[in-house]
């Protein structure tokens, strides 16, 4: 499969989508915190929420609207406040924001999806987030920079924003695949939610798109993992408005293939950015199982690794301390023999071998630490069963990651 | 059921055991590192241990001699090394302790069980794990200081030792449990390891003492927490020797139900105490949940609750956020309906209604740190589904966590 070409911009990148990123004043102070996503062509609408039995008003909003079926132009997101536990009043301000963006942007009420993120339990001031859709309608634009301001609002303890775009050859048309998230995981999201909005300017069937969309996310978003907290508000939404021109994908084949694979590099893009920017982190930790005995085996194993709080904190301490890993992979669920397998460290500064026949290999603990000083840390799990492999990405456990989280309201 | 009454001391309580701890060098510098537990009379054993697929030797020496039915008479249990991916030459050593404890003792090798804890992957320094066993020969005693030196010399990160005993009348006899622990948890233990060893006088067969033991731990071993990780050395011991003279417990009948109690009650309290010493714990922060659907539920459900990184955060800062609470319930696993339950926190300082009706209930920020600013912190989780219960203990998750487990090594 031919890679897709890595182009600038996030959500404006895709033809006919447009975005805007305004400072409405929901709850922080100073800084955007509404963003909207927008087509003028009816898209088509795929998504995946959170599997939490707590879910965030905006969630089930969406879910409903994805799932009937019915095309969309819009997308408002808020951050500050979540909208969770939030009741029936909750829910109301979801359908009086859709209403206030049908109103402002010309469009049904129906074709709106909301999405929310910060603090749960908090009701939304809904003078504020009217007057926000306004500024939004009047503020969008298909450029790259709106694309950014979009990125921008919808932050919440994220460190930097989030985009990204690619383009790939259909049927002799160049289709666009661009998104945008914020905060980290998808099964094990930060409190602060993971949300992750894609465009694209394919022509597909909605069936086909929330096929694609649910496949990928298996070893994307849902391979990446901050603090095992599964967020009540995740969402990942993929909007289609098929101003590609490409002949429709109604079926699977090549063309559907390169669309799945544009569609996979901008969620490992995305899906990587989130585990790298999770809280408090200093480096991105990819943990890499091959050989394993079965796909599900390999998944297992790769979480359990960049979920183990020890492991991640020896990552901060660039401690090779590879007892705890093999130990992560001892808990995980997975069937494996200690004394077959072999762990390797890798980072730009290299490669070591740490750990075969049952005990440490013989490794310099200097060296290991130099490796494990980089920015992006890998470790290898080579478990000698099969031919299935996984990555998962995580990232470091770190002081500021207790801050953040002790102070998170104030 | 009636309760034991508590007595002083640990593994020394019950008649006839005899404990020591001596600094041998092992790995800590100037501090005590090896324990004895000790009996002249034979022993039945019980024994629970990880669930880890990467077992440290000791545990795989220990599963053969509880599987075996053989009677034992010593425990020797180093800490600072926890022999786990150790190879062969790591069983090796399991063989050659239990011969050194034979010789110092005049016991059978065949009956000496050897625990470990510590850094993973470094070979035990024979030499002198040898002259410990002979120091802790020549040091053991029935007295209470003795069992509190064993009960300091298995510490690792612990910052407090941790005994309890209490005693019962079964049968007409006075029949104590007594025991020590270390480290934190049992199915997600810190890596550093949960290590407990409980003795007791009674008279009871060993199938019974094992059905008893393992059937307790699901409700008080098994339901802490410190970081979810679960450690390849976790052993829990029971040793009962029969010097109380009390009828031998051949069935199940008031006599077995007495003495699971007192066995309960030492399980729960030392459970506890490695909970609220969790690493870097400011507060032992236990979650009740009452009126669940059923048993299974509730366990999941109160576990989820102590496990969440967000939660612990939260309750270092003594910030009442409830809504990670939730948030933890609702990825549990288990079915409820959030519009329905209800949220208490308490504490010495009180009790608050937090959450109900699928929204914050009416409470104040200001009260709700107070009653969070204690050393004991519950939250109350009130499903409104039917007549199960369960309680799951945690800590906190402080800077001081982070610190302790990046820099472990050094």
């Amino acid at each position: 499969m031919n890679m897709g070409k890595r182009v600038a911009g996030g959500v404006t990148a895709a033809g006919g989508f447009m975005a805007a990123g305004v400072a409405a004043g929901v709850k922080y102070e100073g800084r955007k915190d509404m963003a909207l996503v927008y087509s003028e062509a009816p898209c088509i609408v795929a998504g995946v929420f959170t599997s939490n039995v707590v879910k965030a008003a905006p969630v089930v909003w969406d879910k409903e609207v994805v799932d009937s079926g019915r095309d969309v132009h819009a997308v408002i997101v808020n951050s500050g406040i979540a909208n969770a536990c939030t009741g029936k009043q909750g829910f109301a301000y979801c359908r009086e924001t859709a209403e206030a963006a049908a109103e402002a942007l010309g469009i049904r009420e129906d074709g709106v999806l909301v999405a929310s993120t910060g603090v749960i339990g908090m009701q939304l001031p809904m003078d504020k987030v009217r007057a926000g859709v306004h500024m939004l309608a009047g503020a969008k634009a298909d450029s790259p920079e709106a694309g950014a301001d979009a990125a921008c609002a919808i932050m919440t303890t994220d460190t930097v924003s989030k985009e990204a775009a690619v383009t790939v050859e259909i049927g002799g048309k160049t289709v666009t695949v661009g998104g945008m998230c914020k905060g980290s995981g998808m099964i094990h999201p930060n409190m602060c939610t993971m949300l992750a909005f894609v465009t694209t300017d394919v022509r597909i069937t909605r069936e086909l798109l929330q096929e694609a969309l649910r496949r990928d996310v298996q070893d994307t978003f849902n391979m990446i993992s901050v603090d095992g907290d599964t967020s009540t508000n995740d969402t990942l939404l993929v909007l289609a408005n098929g101003e590609a021109g490409n002949p429709l994908i109604a079926e699977k084949g090549e063309d559907y293939d390169a669309f799945c694979q544009a569609l996979h590099e901008i969620n490992e893009i995305l899906a990587k950015k989130m585990a790298g920017d999770g809280e408090g982190a200093t480096a991105l930790f990819e943990a890499k199982v091959i050989h394993a005995a079965n796909k599900d085996d390999a998944r297992l194993l790769a979480r359990s690794v960049i979920c183990s709080s020890l492991t991640k904190a020896a990552i901060f301490g660039h401690d090779a301390n590879w007892g705890r890993i093999l130990c992560a992979l001892g808990y995980s669920g997975a069937v494996f023999d200690p004394e077959k397998m072999e762990l390797y460290f890798e980072s730009r500064a290299g490669k070591m071998l740490i750990y075969r026949d049952g005990q440490a290999a013989d490794y310099s603990e200097e060296e290991a630490t130099k490796l494990l000083s980089e920015p992006e840390v890998t470790v290898i799990a080579d478990m000698k069963m099969g031919e299935a492999a996984a990555s998962a990405w995580g990232c470091d456990l770190s002081y500021e990651y207790v801050k953040i989280n002790a102070d998170y309201r104030s």
